[in-house]
């Protein structure tokens, strides 16, 4: 649900930059793909590059400019062809079938992308309504999303490859990073509000309302678990330890066969990675990533810890400052709550509805982000979730552990407004 | 993890009773069932009635007698045979195969059940440390739980027969039922406390600890979604609009051809249903049941409602005295809280520390009971779930509203010590 | 297609004794059966031992009996229950669910068998028409082939519990055998006849009609191949090496994780077989028993050999006496062919026309039979069938090899009338 | 197994200009298509346009350039990434993963077919050995396989692409056909040869050796079965009626919800099939295709008839001059038979011994040809092999009739030498 009164930037050249510095970001990512790379899907939780190019340019066209009752559509074939989910929306090519549109070909579908901005560019030299201003922030956003998601469908598919290519010239393991911080911030217990208010800029709707939670005493690692306290792990048994695992996960564990992070491999000189800048050896210092959460899961039970919740997670951002070390966003952080509606949760009216909430069951909620998410998408309040068997994404994790009321907290009681 | 001073009643001759009672109701609920009728199992999911007769006395001598280090099992091969999912425990029949076991025999495992009563009698009548008092009364509400497991599973059996047969002789709806009630009851903001403290008597690790939580005002309706009302949603097109449906729901709906809840009929005169006591017309006035968490959560959005969290419904059975028609535990109900550890969860020690911890992801809570649940096995911190997408047990709704905190509560605002 | 003038005994008397003898080997056969042990259904491709028992005897209440245009059923619901494939017969339960009828029971079931062996004796005591003689002898071997069935099913079934219990009394191993006779039977080229003609006495229609075929010469070892020569097989790497498998047959051993025969278990003293009589050791000079055609084509391609044809096995077994070991037909002898239509082949008229025809695609011919088999039952032209990846029949195999029609042949060149 | 004297060409000139023209026909082939269509795998069954490509040349480098001892391959990573099926030349990417290989490029393996071809041209210039004359023309005939493969794996990506694509410029149906026949073609009963002796030429180690067989009479309509034929049978409730259909093919039918050929769709004004050159009207008087053995099989049966087997249409086709229809090699024609092998059998030696043996079993024959097979590939004795479910190759039916030997045969008896 959009904020009754915007403090969105409204004066059109602002928006206009704004909405091109996005928009050439997503094609600065494919650069170094071919059309044949950007085609093909290689599982069905991931799309092919250029259906996520296609997709993304359908959403301001499907959410903002067909609002105009006499829009014509760029295409008209491709309102099936680039639907992802939205049921109100009409027809649509099955998730598992993205991959199968060789037609149109990539220069088509860049030359859509090129027309809807020519589009949008006439549109945002009008006037937005609440909602549109709402709506097209929210493309913008969503767009953000597709640009990681872009990067790590891309990274699956480079990896059933045998020649292992590079994805992107980024990773953040390439310039030398600060040391790791060492220890725990602790949190006294008390009410605390967490989730987006309506004069907080730009949120999803399954970020809000702002709400009250109460939370005991807690402590969060100030560092994330890297691919060492993993070694000592997997070293530790941890992969043939029922005791660790949740009875899901076991199952999921012998199914898929999993005995190491996905795109790890042992070699005779020890372990490599499969990353965006190709195949490397493993840095111990590195924050583990590409763990489902049942591994991460696991990996708390054998450390003793547990996984923090999303409330002690945002209470934790939004309250220590800078306690926390320069590791914080390099993977995503999974937490131990579902993906559910928050109390007070309503969908965004009309055509956006169906964006979040129809996914709000079966899905772990991860917090904060990784180097693959665009500086300005990352917020306190955003709620990214995945099933609990995926690890695809770039996703790690951060302990959390209980602690004693009478234990001296490091950070204050807090107040709540 | 047990009281750390248990309340319970130690006196044996007490126990002693309680158990045969408990244990006598057992073998009364498979009066009417055929040694055939009890060794096949219909699905993954149900167990077959033989089953549940062997491993709730397997329980008792894993978690009880075999405490004592020179304790011989009654038979060793039963250790394998009957253990469900103890890890811990050894070896054991995967759940899929435990309809091939015709042997040993309906006569051989009463006759088990029969030793474990001679052994367990003879241990009672020795002094209980307060582990073995907890894991005791764990026995019990143990073999309660599968008391209703069993009535579930066999009315699975013989919902896929052409006969129809008749499970049990009891059904709520044999009896005349008292009127709904009609009506919402209203709760004010505030923290509240829900689950099991110590001192509370015994309830499962799941429950526990006590802890505060806080709760935005919210209404119930006092009476539970009826059979009646399902017709009506049905009717509305309520299984034929993606709208309403949970994207996973959607899915699971067309997989499985859902369009009724399970064990309806649709017939020349009407709709029938199938119960513990063979099929029978349609009544409008009884809580629908055997609808999945899906099907409950569609039907909340279709009503312009939604289902409770868990800890509004702790809230109001334990604030609102009578205030809800007397079809309170008539089924169980779904909540819209995924199953998760409360904050400062830890499992029972020992070997019963696999009870309930791993299976706490991927499904969902459901509160209060059922009519085949024993009575004394209800409390209002009891804490059932299943998958999203199971409905053989007896599992129905209640529907929730959020409030504006400026309407008037019919609960007082409420204090937590 | 029924004989047109019948040489079939029609004296009544004969065929109520013959009726009699065969229907009481039936339930001799499930003597050492629990009501429990006969309701389970251990897999898709097996039934339950009372399914047997019940289908039996609708087969002549559905073939025979229920000819007179005003025939009542024993009980119209069994219909339904124990047809097993006849779609012009109505509606069934589905195969896989043939476990899940508990009801009837078992004592029901025998009753069932009763009257109809009473209404079939009433039959019998009237002429019969050639086409209902036909069906008779059908019913006979038709019951006849579920014993060995019933045998087969039970095995399985008993080979999933831990406890192993014993199926029969019998197996062919528990007297001493004769010797095994060594070396090759060699037949010269020629026209030859096979099939069965309709003067030839009792003959299911995919036997007939009898026909010419052209046999190049060839040769067939005297000995089936034996357990011992099946060890050398696997110490050979016989299940590694690609180079001996169809391709189909090598996804499905690694598919189902095939390293030895069905039922073999090795233990720390050697090899052990589950059979009839329980686990035993395994008797190198045995026939092996329980591979599948894809183990059979493997073995025969590491032994430089190939499996016969079926025309190449009738014609050995019409035309070389006792050439061959009294391992004869102690197990079931995959042969090359597919199952197909004679040249010529129509299915028999009336109900009975789904008997054969319909499975004829996907299968391999079996031919000779299994010590389970009823004597009575053998005869040169019965062709077995199996899907190529099926075990749980009695098969087994014997070599054939290609010769030159310079080499001498053992057996003369035979004529055709 | 090749020849022991070739009769094959040895002339380089002339080899190069054959070769020449067949590899060049493979690229025109792909003309209309981008490099975008030729990377993608629609189903596990068919391959990418790219692959075909670079599989053929992996095929002239495996089987022939690596011959040479000191061969250095064009790119050492190419052998895994285009090895098809061949166990003995080591890892490979598994089938349905050949869609994932976006590298190497399309311009790439374009590089690799002209340096393979460069290579050929050198190695051409030298003499042959009797087995290198064996495996060129193997490589040329193994080529123009491939070039029928790719159009049918084409059409089935573009089927599933809502735009309907244009595949390739030309269908037979574009230019006006000759008329029908009509009536049958009946042969004496007798014996037979058929399969490729060793002077006849190139051919396939599966239609090896010649060999005798007895046919009866029998006789084959003069016409393929035809779209209108179809339309009869459809109407006529074809895809309703279990009785016409084998058990396998009933549940296949089922469960991928078949009621017309692949390809058709019922429009408002009647039914259209897709094609090579896209959407066109059904042609009620072109041969029916795109229908499996399942369909084939219950056509007949409905029709009073049945498919011929190998033998009756090769000995038909030898011997029946010009009695057949036009229509002959339009499409392919299921028989009967189960894909065996021959008496005698036996495999291509060396690295080519997997090309076609490890593949008999569970398929069925087809003969014949289709409109897309190169016209120099054709060959009476040529077997084509299929999956009875699968239906995406351009595979049609001819029906056959048992004939009473008292009738009078078209064809005279004839002489085996």
């Amino acid at each position: 649900m959009p904020p009754a009164s915007s403090p969105l930037p409204l004066a059109s050249t602002v928006l206009v930059e704004r909405y091109k510095r996005v928009r050439a970001k997503t094609l600065d990512l494919v650069s170094g793909l071919s059309p044949e790379d950007m085609v093909v899907q290689s599982m069905p939780d991931a799309s092919p590059a250029k259906w996520h190019l296609a997709h993304t340019s359908w959403f301001f066209e499907a959410m903002i400019l067909s609002r105009d009752s006499d829009y014509q559509p760029v295409d008209p074939r491709f309102q099936a062809l680039f639907n992802s989910y939205y049921e109100a929306l009409g027809q649509r090519v099955a998730r598992p079938d993205r991959g199968l549109m060789t037609r149109p070909s990539l220069s088509e579908v860049v030359s859509y992308r090129r027309e809807i901005d020519r589009r949008m560019a006439a549109r945002l030299a009008q006037s937005l309504s609440t909602i549109e201003t709402y709506l097209f922030e929210l493309g913008l956003n969503h767009e953000q999303q597709h640009q990681e998601l872009l990067l790590q469908d891309a990274l699956h598919l480079f990896s059933c490859s045998p020649l292992k290519p590079t994805v992107w010239r980024v990773e953040p393991r390439t310039a030398p990073r600060a040391f790791s911080k060492g220890g725990q911030v602790r949190f006294a217990e008390g009410l605390s509000v967490i989730g987006a208010a309506k004069n907080d800029g730009f949120a999803f709707d399954n970020e809000m309302p702002a709400q009250r939670v109460w939370l005991n005493a807690y402590a969060l690692d100030a560092d994330l678990v890297t691919n060492g306290d993993w070694l000592r792990f997997m070293e530790d048994g941890g992969y043939r330890n029922p005791a660790l695992w949740l009875s899901d996960g076991w199952a999921t564990l012998h199914q898929l066969g999993w005995d190491s992070p996905a795109y790890w491999t042992a070699g005779s000189t020890g372990w490599t990675i499969y990353t965006l800048t190709g195949e490397v050896d493993l840095d111990p210092a590195a924050p583990v990533r590409h763990v489902s959460y049942y591994e991460a899961d696991a990996y708390a039970r054998w450390a003793g810890a547990r996984l923090p919740t999303e409330a002690e997670w945002e209470h934790a951002a939004r309250h220590s400052g800078n306690a926390f070390s320069n590791l914080d966003t390099e993977v995503w952080q999974w937490t131990r709550s579902a993906y559910a509606p928050y109390a007070g949760f309503s969908p965004t009216e009309g055509t956006a509805s169906e964006y979040n909430g129809k996914f709000m069951v079966n899905q772990m909620v991860l917090r904060g982000g990784s180097f693959a998410t665009p500086r300005d998408h990352l917020r306190p309040t955003y709620r990214n979730f995945y099933y609990p068997s995926q690890r695809w994404a770039f996703c790690g994790l951060r302990l959390a552990h209980d602690i004693s009321t009478t234990e001296e907290a490091t950070c204050k009681p807090f107040e709540v407004t």
